[in-house]
């Protein structure tokens, strides 16, 4: 079973926008065992979207399209699917109706323009999508299947995950598969991973490979086999080995982020976590923020873009302020101020200049207040875009991190 | 003239890293006015990527390949491009010793495997890579030329910079450009836009199309022309209607943002603001704090993720909470606290439930703060995701926007 994407719309290729849609399915793909041999993007234009679907329908099994469903004349993957498979298209009066109804709940009037994403080739199945206004769907024909999904990432993605990777399975009958175990690490970086594990990375089943993230590098073991038990079989002695060797920088599994395991280890410690930042521009707010336990474990964060500010902000004064910005006593200061304000048990200041990529910058001062002292740390990383906030963040999460371990530790 | 870009690489099939090399090259193609058509992503297979290269020089005077130009078995582009074109591949023995001189200077012995990468196709022009080991080469063939360069994202930009896109305009006599004008609005959403620029849409030069982003549509306007000046001549027009018909809903152009557009008015009428948001994770702060004049009107943002860590670090009374949580009334308590804390000209609150996408879920609370009362609003869009965050807060910051605009008036 062969399958292949097809991603509509002129602005890939006026390069506006990165196609990030191609490498999720992609990845998605290979969980229900699907080989993913093509992807092709191709731009608003009926004629050439109708030769790519034709020349996709004829090689691949499976053609996946994105984009090109909304409710503009630019909008003409439903007139290309008709035209590629020979088929009319008909004005789908249920989906009308549900259209309708969607944007009744939201207190709007449909326009005409909404009529038109609800006319689609004679004979498709509607893939209803409770996420958005973009009807998705599908049409059979010759034992060949296009699937044709909304390019807004998370309308795709839940159309695919809830429905598109079932219907595939069931249609093909897919029994093979693959089963992905990725642990996350913090604190070491992709070349000191190579160091310790570059022999398993020779395996061939499982296979284990690493990708650096902003402040986080994952190790992935990938496993093939004909069941979800025989794949667990095989990659449970290769992630005993690489956590042995990993010590204490596997902060988690899958989909984990350090924001879940931060937050979820405070709440169940039963303690609260509040934050300051200045150079972080708010990232290490948003990553508690939408940590799985955040309700319980985060009680607040501050954002901050200046000296000055923070200072205001916080009712440092002159004196906590010092003669130079940023310093480890702001820091200290700082997290003793954000535990106070929000009445927590932890407060987390991360303060340091605005651009900590250039090479004459100060460091960024780390403080971790508890109840009994402050827990200092800094950094001169210096990279720069979001690898560098990445980097920076999730510094100061695993400061909490490994103090929260400690505490949860029996004591002697 | 029309261009197709190829990338080569399994680890694209896969999904293991998302192809960020053919947006950057689409972006430069235009600026030499080079249409581009297709983008292809195939894997490392001979026969497939044999067949991708022949279909693409049969429809495209111009194709760019990148990737697989390694010195590994895997790394197929060399004999597939000799395939394509029905050459020989030929061992290049000047390209042999400036590989093993680039070694050299670093220490290291060349391998067979490096020698691989001096086999090309007969009649292939080397392009020489000063940033790395991957020769890369073109080809010309009836009129077609197929170029390829190594997909090493560094490695490939230098070479496009400053050995491809010089050869293309020469080679082709390309005189033309393409000149692109971003409009970029808020709180108006695709469709309804479409009602009133559709008749817009179907002109062909220059050419008007939209885009949805999370909480914004932009609006672009692209022209083919000999000159920049004939370009911004062509676009001169179609702006002025566009922004006539789109009254108010457009906040700025190109690469602005709204916090962008927000903090530079505020900071220019020398006002600062501060935030605290409760559903949407941080972003309020986070986009604030990107926005271009942060430093000066950015007085500081809060984020909360429950109504007890509001009530708490807003010092909030239960009389101020009262019965029922979200509510306008904790919005305006909030956005005035916010204000009064922050020291802050104006003070923004966002408060609302913690999953607005569910359809029972209450109102999110808009409150901004003045010297003189509060201007309330509410959003009940309930769409998930980033797209229903990006709304929220650009609602948010939109009411700022049109807060300062109107302050900025000159007074009756």
């Amino acid at each position: 079973m062969q399958a292949e994407i097809v991603t509509i719309g002129t602005e890939l290729l006026l390069g506006e926008i990165v196609d990030t849609n191609s490498a999720w399915i992609a990845q998605r793909l290979t969980t229900i065992g699907m080989n993913l041999f093509y992807t092709v993007t191709v731009g608003d234009n009926l004629q050439r979207i109708t030769d790519v679907l034709r020349a996709s329908m004829g090689r691949s099994d499976v053609v996946i399209t994105t984009g090109g469903l909304g409710p503009t004349v630019d909008d003409m993957t439903r007139e290309a699917v008709a035209a590629a498979a020979d088929r009319e298209l008909v004005l789908d009066e249920e989906l009308v109706q549900e259209i309708a109804a969607y944007f009744a709940r939201r207190g709007y009037t449909m326009t005409d323009n909404n009529r038109r994403q609800a006319q689609l080739p004679a004979g498709a199945t509607v893939i209803h999508n409770p996420v958005g206004t973009a009807p998705a769907f599908y049409v059979e024909q010759n034992d060949h299947v296009i699937i044709c999904l909304p390019g807004v990432p998370h309308e795709m993605r839940y159309l695919m995950e809830h429905e598109v990777l079932p219907y595939l399975q069931q249609r093909f009958g897919l029994q093979g598969m693959i089963r992905i175990r990725i642990l996350r690490t913090c604190g070491i970086g992709e070349s000191a991973i190579d160091t310790r594990i570059g022999d398993l990375m020779e395996m061939s089943n499982p296979t284990v490979g690493t990708a650096a993230h902003p402040g986080q590098t994952d190790v992935r073991i990938t496993a093939k086999a004909e069941t979800e038990a025989e794949a667990l079989t095989l990659i449970e002695p290769v992630e005993r080995e690489l956590r042995e060797r990993l010590d204490g920088y596997v902060f988690g599994v899958d989909t984990e982020t350090l924001a879940d395991v931060v937050t979820t280890m405070l709440a169940d410690a039963g303690l609260t976590l509040a934050v300051v930042e200045t150079t972080t521009h708010g990232e290490l707010s948003h990553q508690l923020s939408d940590g799985r336990s955040a309700a319980a474990a985060f009680a607040g964060g501050m954002t901050f873009t200046s000296a000055e500010g923070l200072a205001r902000g916080l009712r440092l004064t002159p004196e906590a302020m010092g003669r130079e910005y940023p310093s480890q006593a702001i820091a200290d200061a700082a997290a003793q101020a954000a535990r106070a304000a929000y009445g927590a048990d932890l407060g987390l200041a991360l303060v340091g200049p605005d651009d900590p990529a250039r090479p004459d910058s100060p460091p960024v001062f780390y403080s971790l207040a508890l109840a009994d002292g402050v827990i200092q740390g800094e950094s001169r990383q210096g990279r720069a875009g979001p690898s560098g906030m990445g980097w920076l963040v999730h510094l100061g999460l695993d400061m909490v991190r490994r103090q929260t371990m400690q505490d949860a530790l029996p004591r002697a």
